[in-house]
């Protein structure tokens, strides 16, 4: 079986009309083949939206808050609605095609397809996942960087399409580089007024005594689909959980901090700018040991 | 002839290895068929850079600077540099395929490739142009809206790549859309505290008196390779030219303003946020006449 598998969809939203008019809804296609044209908006100018989605012993995990946030990005674009009831078998498909094994993930994509056509582009590419067990057990040192924007942006401004996840992701790249240059692993943005978002592909936690705390409301970041995950693991163990407006001091000051993710999972924060902090190296296992074996 | 050409390049960069060993430089593609793999990083993260070159009765205008911005886009995202002899080449390749005309434009696109293959991905798309008298000649109406940075943000966060001419564009899309829900055709961006930036796809060019003005210096936005040309005309004229740190009021107290860019040329500014303004309708005809006979 393959190590990955890409689906191809005939009719990503039920709102445009198909690829091909009575094909089949998806067709498996040859990863290593080109399958984008050069005029999509993809390709050309990040107009699309995704979804990364671990897949933990067979089982795509947070699926349906998956399938929502993809559709509630598709509004903030003004995308035509994903049809979630094929994109949800499409993945189911991809998966049972894909080798076994204990991790894998499945990446969902829609893009306003090629410039004038007014048919978006949909694919669904499933993988066996990297081996993440190191950063996992050693965590990640970080580097606080400004996102440019108020905490409030995404209320006053929302055509600058904050919370939504796109394809326009270079910067979340380009502060990865940045990261490294400082010798860090990876990034918390903070907005311009001095409050803490998220990572470029996580949301943060953090613990308080005996409260599980992520930044938020209304941050303009997304709505974590591991952290509300993390969060039922906390209170199953008794913990409280909630949101708070957080600056870099809450940080500094919470007992530990970890980024969380779908396909990575939780990962300590070892150091933030360069100040070492403590770790719960318990409490992070237990944790994702918890979030492998989740089937919701 | 072509209406449309597309050429892929073997080694966009001679500090990559190229994707087939003692291929031409170059090769013509087909355009109606998929030529960019769903694991290229313009198709997963709109990690690339671009240039979008208009072409006067068969010459690429203002090239050697579209090409300098190419490259300098490239440094700012850590991309290897393109080898820019090998660019011009195919564009000039590309331009000579297609069926002659008044007005054509090329888009070269860089990528950052597949993710860990390393090697960038490299096309050059040639087109007709749309016909683009009728905004010539009649303007646009646009609306302020905020880019959420502040003015100075390219200096003090160079991370988030403002300045740089990338793929994700996502937002430089989303602002038409609201432009459209207000009435208005097209946008000038705002800072977050107040300072006149740029559009989505233009430079702002003002006209007080008899100098002709554009927002500036160090603002991150692009350096407008048609700002540029559109100053040297207005020199010729015995205009004086300048950059100046502007507000909405300095646009709203403006003898004219337009919005200047490679393929669409000049277009008059005839309302800002509802309120109607003053356009110069001979000097619009006579610059854009002068543009498109251009040759540098």
């Amino acid at each position: 079986m393959p190590h990955e598998v890409l689906a191809l969809l005939n009719q990503p939203s039920a709102d445009a009309a198909p690829h091909t008019e009575g094909a089949a809804p998806f067709a498996f296609a040859d990863v290593a083949a080109p399958q984008v044209s050069v005029l999509d908006l993809a390709a050309t100018r990040g107009d699309g939206i995704f979804e990364g989605i671990s897949v933990g012993y067979g089982k795509p995990q947070a699926f349906e808050h998956h399938l929502q946030r993809f559709a509630r990005s598709a509004r903030m674009l003004d995308l035509p609605a994903p049809d979630l009831a094929l994109w949800r078998q499409a993945v189911l498909a991809a998966i049972e095609k894909l080798e076994p094994g204990d991790e894998a993930w499945v990446k969902t994509v829609m893009t306003r397809g090629v410039e004038g056509d007014g048919r978006p582009t949909g694919w669904v590419y499933a993988t066996r996942s990297a081996d993440f067990s190191r950063v996992r057990a050693d965590g990640v040192s970080v580097v606080l960087l400004d996102r440019g924007y108020r905490h409030d942006v995404a209320q006053t401004s929302p055509w600058l399409l904050q919370g939504a996840k796109t394809l326009s992701y270079a910067v979340n790249r380009s502060v990865f580089r940045e990261a490294n240059r400082r010798g860090a692993d990876d990034v918390i943005f903070v907005s311009s007024d001095g409050y803490v978002l998220e990572g470029p592909t996580s949301n943060v936690v953090y613990r308080r005594g005996n409260t599980l705390l992520t930044p938020g409301p209304g941050l303009g970041i997304l709505d974590g689909t591991t952290q509300v995950n993390v969060f039922r693991y906390a209170e199953s163990l008794g913990l409280t959980t909630g949101l708070e407006l957080a600056t870099p001091v809450h940080l500094a000051e919470a007992d530990a901090v970890w980024l969380v993710s779908s396909v990575r999972l939780a990962v300590a924060v070892t150091a933030i700018d360069g100040i070492a902090r403590e770790v719960d190296t318990e409490f992070t296992a237990d944790l994702n040991a918890w979030l492998k074996a989740l089937e919701q």
